[in-house]
């Protein structure tokens, strides 16, 4: 089953797609696309990211890949759902997407062993952690310019649940722009895997239903404009579309 | 004015402190301290802390000082309020309490210049940003596990007005292990002060009321045992009482 937190006349609905449409889960009653706005679909208590999970990636930036998973947390205004728009600024030179599987927690869980990790896992989204390499620092990085600001972490359209990916670990990602691909991966190509970095970071911090977890992207990043059209993909998960915005038309709008 | 969160016959109340209890805001009723159970003061959406913000304590941790703020992100799991029990990992060697001025956000504020950063500010309370030094990398610091683990942010015991302290940028800030001052320094020498880093923040991320930011601390760092207590005091502001305990005892207890 795929749910989504769509608003809908005023208020905040769980719905799932069906045909052109979603159906409201209260009501059953058909909402069209067209008159709703995609939220993310949750709220995480805490949302954490990975760093340089992909060895491809880690290559790509010239950096060696971590020994320990590189983990970092995300505000909660850097969130926006489906079909939004995500700022550029306007001193940026390289502002890159990155397609990524999001893992949703279902429970409250610390200290969980590899074994009983999907147990925790409610369902999978995706993400798409944008990063703004002008800001990147090779000293304390990733730092808060990079990597946590607002509308940059677009996150949907829906949740999936677990029992609907039967494979996580072996998911096709793919990023077009415009169109055209440019990214694209396997998430078995992970440096850590999702029951990994369940073990890692309930050993030290209690997860909370709701909590996700960025696992991180493949190689295959590019600069986005604005006007651009971005969509990240994950095989069996969801097609997550998001477009590029100056600054200044952004702050103009509202 | 002084505002705290308190848990009282299992509902929570905010209170001020007078004499040797508290007076709930909503009835005036008195309680005792000794029937109450604190919160932090308030729950940020975003809780930012910074890093080497103190050009003293930059120099001893031998690292140079940063040329624009280190900023970090705190989950809300960390958070405890005062009188509250912090959690010694089993396999630490070193773990170091930080005394830091916390600032309470008022307002939402989005890029805000220096001379408005008092209007978005409502108050300030104490916090004690632990670090567990044995997970200190210098590439990718501070990593979560030094900085974000459960129950290692005291906060509290109450959030300060902001018209209550007119100076903050001269503030002593002072810790005590078992009775014994180990820490003594002055918001003065912060190297960002508290205008900058709300222009700095609010110049890419949105702030929330309830926001808050650790600001740092100074030099005069020491480890700390399960059993010791530690008081970490700022001058007009308040003095956050918290103890230690070790990994063991705490998940014994529940």
């Amino acid at each position: 089953m795929k749910t989504a937190r769509v608003v809908f006349n005023g208020a905040v609905h769980t719905a799932t797609p069906a045909g052109v449409g979603l159906i409201r889960l209260d009501t059953g009653r058909v909402l069209e696309e067209r008159d709703v706005s995609w939220l993310p679909p949750v709220e995480p208590r805490t949302a954490f990211a990975l760093g340089l999970n992909y060895a491809d990636h880690a290559k790509e930036l010239a950096f060696k890949a971590p020994e320990e998973p590189l983990v970092f947390l995300k505000g909660p205004n850097t969130f926006v759902g489906h079909r939004a728009q995500t700022v550029r600024p306007a001193d940026a030179a390289y502002m890159h997407y990155e397609c990524e599987l999001a893992v949703v927690i279902g429970k409250t869980a610390h200290n969980v062993p590899r074994a009983a990790a999907y147990d925790c896992v409610r369902g999978y989204t995706v993400a798409n952690d944008y990063a703004i390499r002008d800001y990147l620092e090779n000293y304390y990085r990733p730092n808060l310019r990079v990597k946590n600001r607002d509308t940059c972490t677009p996150l949907g359209p829906w949740l999936v649940d677990r029992d609907d990916v039967p494979d996580p670990m072996n998911l096709t990602l793919r990023t077009f722009v415009n169109g055209n691909e440019t990214q694209r991966g396997s998430t078995r190509d992970m440096i850590f895997d999702i029951a990994s970095l369940i073990e890692y970071l309930s050993s030290f911090m209690t997860l909370s239903p709701g909590d996700v977890i960025l696992t991180g992207t493949p190689e295959g990043l590019a600069d986005t404009k604005p006007g651009d059209e971005i969509v990240t993909e994950i095989e069996g998960v969801g097609r997550l579309v998001n477009s590029i915005v100056s600054e200044t038309d952004y702050y103009r709008a509202g």
